[in-house]
């Protein structure tokens, strides 16, 4: 069985979207400047990708997601090309979605679409997408890996990566790819930190 | 005339301090997670350390993180036996303070604070420490490097690195220096981006 792991670009404050998000701007004014890095064509950062995508075999992530990004990912989801399957946490499923897309809609919460996603995922790993899915995931202990791509850029506001309130998360880096585009900073998620409510 | 530093440790998702701030624990409840690594003993993390203070000679702060700070501080300041001028931007000087203090009292505004600093600096750098004095004086175009120590611990809630509402600010990165307790990135400021708000 693979890792489970929670991949996002953040600014150097926090934040995984600007303030101001509409339909047509679902990351908020400018907020496409966290992506930069992924179309940046360096090299470096390119492989920080591929080796991402790659190591995956289904994804997980939650409604908002999929209704904010469906009109941009069409019927082969995040994963373009790789049609990996999307596992969408939902209270109920969508009256329609593409006929032939990657998307399996789960009513029964996110440790649910996990257990879905990681059988469908074999010996490949679990990518987990969307903050809310991604933080309730966290706190049930079932996400091995955060990978976070800092961006060199201060958006002041907007969405955060981790908005909670409960006990600390603490984690050991694991590896950290420096460019000019993005600080690429690979965790294992350890768990509650002591000390902290 | 030195460069002008906000220099500041924040958890992986954005925050300079945990919930739960009283006078005992200005930092929150866990907070002093986010300088664990300034104690960790390791040669790499101290010598970032070092080499940050001994850059400077002088720092601005503001009035909130002065009487939080004081208790500890004690009439040195936040540099220690270094003993470097703290300018803090207030409305009006407290009452008391340390007769051997290092503080200034300033009452026109960060700008003017900043101005004093970078006299009394001479030929080295002045510090700023404070999220909203740092805030503004990014906003006015007068910090020339932001250096973040990012922890590797999710907070999920605290004060911000950056509470700001207005245009995005756009970043260079210089230097990244990767250890187990914190990625350490130095950034040049290069001003407003565009095509945010």
């Amino acid at each position: 069985m693979g890792r489970v792991v929670y991949d996002m670009s953040t600014s150097l404050d926090g934040f995984v979207s600007a303030a101001g998000a509409t339909a047509e701007e679902p990351l908020g004014i400018g907020g496409e400047r966290l992506h930069a890095w992924a179309f940046a064509g360096d090299e470096v950062d390119r492989k920080v990708l591929g080796d991402g995508v790659g190591s995956l075999g289904a994804v997980v992530t939650g409604r908002r997601t999929y209704d904010q990004s469906l009109p941009f990912w069409g019927p082969n989801g995040p994963t373009g090309e790789a049609r990996l399957p999307l596992f969408v946490v939902t209270h109920s499923a969508p009256a329609s979605s593409p006929e032939d897309g990657v998307y399996r809609f789960v009513t029964d919460g996110p440790e649910r679409a996990l257990a879905e996603a990681v059988t469908a995922a074999g010996d490949k790993g679990v990518g987990v997408m969307g903050t809310d899915v991604a933080r309730q995931l966290v706190r049930a202990g079932l996400v091995d890996e955060i990978v976070v791509h800092v961006v060199p850029v201060l958006f002041g506001s907007g969405d955060r990566f981790f908005d909670d309130d409960g006990q600390h998360v603490e984690l050991e880096v694991l590896e950290v790819v420096p460019t000019a585009a993005a600080t690429h900073i690979r965790h294992r998620v350890i768990g509650p930190a002591h000390g902290s409510r």
